[in-house]
């Protein structure tokens, strides 16, 4: 039995309903598998910023210090009167959980179930054996050209007599990309021993330095195969020849955008779950982060449109990875693609023949399925 | 009559093979329109590093100067005896070409027509009235971080007592953003009137700085709409919903990765021209820079596998922006459409029904439709 602590921060737009869903799969686990889990909820994001002035507290960030695991939603948005330069943005409270609990692996599975081809931009025949994962590396590079207490890591929009110009600073040192490419071919040690290391070294001095630690790397895990593709191939192949991939590690930013991509093979982004994870132990694995890989999405906000797939999966990778608990990730993810196969969808995948709902029933529908085993 | 000088850069890999074709299609528009090019070639990328020491010689930089236009074929792969970080890189020949010239538009159009869809990873339905181009950055940005040449832009791999660090530096003017946005409203203004302007405003000063200066070009152009996207939704969009693009405009490396990933939406990247433009008139028009978007693939250089369409609408807008010929372009498109819609195709954008063709049989085949009128 666990009685791990998780706290929540479901923020903002789409965030609550979400995660709220999220917590009904995580509490018919607790039910199922006779477990009890301590649940603390915290702010985040704009209502932070409106409450206690900061996207996030220190006491709020003080409580998932104190967790096994972080359940997150979603931030964005512009806080009341404030605009993108001047006082704290919601996107904020993300980068100092990023980088104060050390996450660098962002982990983002991307699979193709056949039930949902239909709901893709993509053609069937090209989908088909898409299962992949992403190991976006997330404590560095231009994200944190940024943030002042960074030294070293200038960015800036300066006013000067010849004019405005602005800088951002991408660096990586030889650790922070070892790390992580560590981390992507463990996990394809446990896959299908493939790793495609994404970057732009054509270009990139840091791309550069990226390809060395991979090949130093990779000597150590000769039974993974490895490539170099440059991230604008890698762009196109993702929709050419998705299947082709298995573990797929790049940089913060080339992350970013490759992962939304990929997200169509799946139909919607709203389909994706995401664990943030570092080093720190905790009793049952390692402390995490877990967040849908959508955003706040604030022109569909309590309208119970969005769809909670990417938020319960989530759940499900906390359960694995922070808890330890594999039996009860795999019911929460086979709970999923049970519902999904009979034909319930949210709108933002939504095929002929299937049965629309809102979040709340799509979460119901989840719950019921753990529940009746 | 035009008596237009134009340069040939052939390169490496499928470079010459492409080019051949595109040459063909412009010795057809003389024959039928009755002009007279003056072409001359000459070496660019590993053949130039081998001959002369460097990805492009002076002398054959001044050729380029003294022409109306410059059609180039592609570059890429490494040097005999050169890694990446030792000596001169084929890319070396583009960088320069664009920075000095200061080419900082980089026009790259994104059709998809009905007889080529099911040549599209995508399917039909998603694929319908996508027409778009990307106005991508071309002259600043993280690309230029890295040469030596450009002061106040350093990036470098730097090896110290703590370890190994990597630096690129991503820095734009607002005068630098506003001539491309500029740029981007004033075709918008020829087209459908709607800009999506793509960057990464919640992480990046430089996107802060490019919103600010959006807005501002925005205002002199009234009838054109625009809107913001992020990077990684729009490389979501370009799949979800491609038909609402019409003009994208973005900074390098952002228009980099996407203009590849759009390149599905027609099949193949072999489909995509590119125009890199800046200020400098010559007769007919602007000086530029035409190039296929594809790479140099030295996998199937050589073989008569490459696709030459992307290489010879290349000269359909070399004949349009340099020479002021829309005519003669317009008529080069039509012939390629006209190929297309009978279903020839090279291997890249095969399918069922359709007849395989060779590179240079492809380009016999335009340039007879061309003869033929
Ligand atoms: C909200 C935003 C800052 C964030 C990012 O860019 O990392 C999001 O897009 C993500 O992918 O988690
Ligand atoms: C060859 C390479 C340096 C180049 C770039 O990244 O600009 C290419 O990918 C392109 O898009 O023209």
């Amino acid at each position: 039995m666990s009685d791990a602590t998780i706290t929540v921060l479901q923020g903002d737009g789409v965030g609550p309903e979400v995660t709220e869903q999220a917590l009904r799969a995580l509490r018919a686990v607790e039910d199922v598998y006779g477990h009890s889990f301590a649940v603390h909820q915290g702010l985040v994001g704009l209502d932070a910023i409106a409450a206690e002035g900061a996207a996030i507290s220190d006491a709020t960030f003080e409580m998932c210090a104190r967790s096994d695991a972080v359940l997150f939603g979603a931030v964005g948005g512009l806080p009341a009167g404030g605009g993108p330069d001047g006082g704290p943005r919601p996107e904020q409270a993300l980068f100092r959980l990023r980088k104060e609990f050390d996450f660098f692996a962002n982990l983002r599975p991307v699979r193709s179930s056949e039930p949902m081809y239909g709901a893709s931009p993509v053609k069937p025949e090209y989908l088909k054996g898409t299962d992949m994962i992403f190991v976006r590396e997330l404590s560095a590079g231009l994200y944190y050209g940024r943030l002042e207490s960074v030294p070293g890591k200038p960015s800036e929009i300066r006013r000067t007599g010849r004019g405005t110009e602005a800088v951002d600073t991408l660096l990586y040192t030889e650790q922070e990309i070892e790390r992580v490419v560590r981390a992507a071919f463990e996990i394809a040690e446990r896959r299908d021993r493939k790793v495609t290391s994404v970057d732009k070294a054509n270009v990139l001095s840091s791309s550069v330095l990226w390809r060395e630690v991979v090949e130093q790397v990779s000597h150590d895990h000769p039974a993974v195969d490895h490539e170099h593709m440059l991230v604008d191939t890698c762009a196109m192949e993702l929709i050419r020849d998705p299947a082709r991939f298995d573990v797929v590690v790049t940089e913060n930013l080339f992350g970013d955008i490759l992962t939304d991509e990929a997200s169509m093979l799946t139909g919607s982004i709203g389909m994706l779950p995401s664990a943030s994870l570092g080093t720190r132990r905790v009793e049952g694995g390692l402390f995490g982060l877990y967040e849908p890989v959508h955003g706040s999405a604030p022109d569909i906000a309590g309208q119970d449109r969005a769809n909670p797939v990417g938020a319960v999966l989530s759940a499900a990778l906390l359960l694995r990875h922070s808890l330890g608990l594999e039996r009860e990730a795999a019911a929460v993810e086979a709970a999923v693609e049970e519902v999904v196969r009979l034909g319930y969808r949210t709108a933002d995948v939504h095929e002929s023949g299937c049965t629309v709902v809102g979040t709340r029933e799509m979460g119901g529908l989840i719950r019921e399925t753990l529940v009746r085993g």
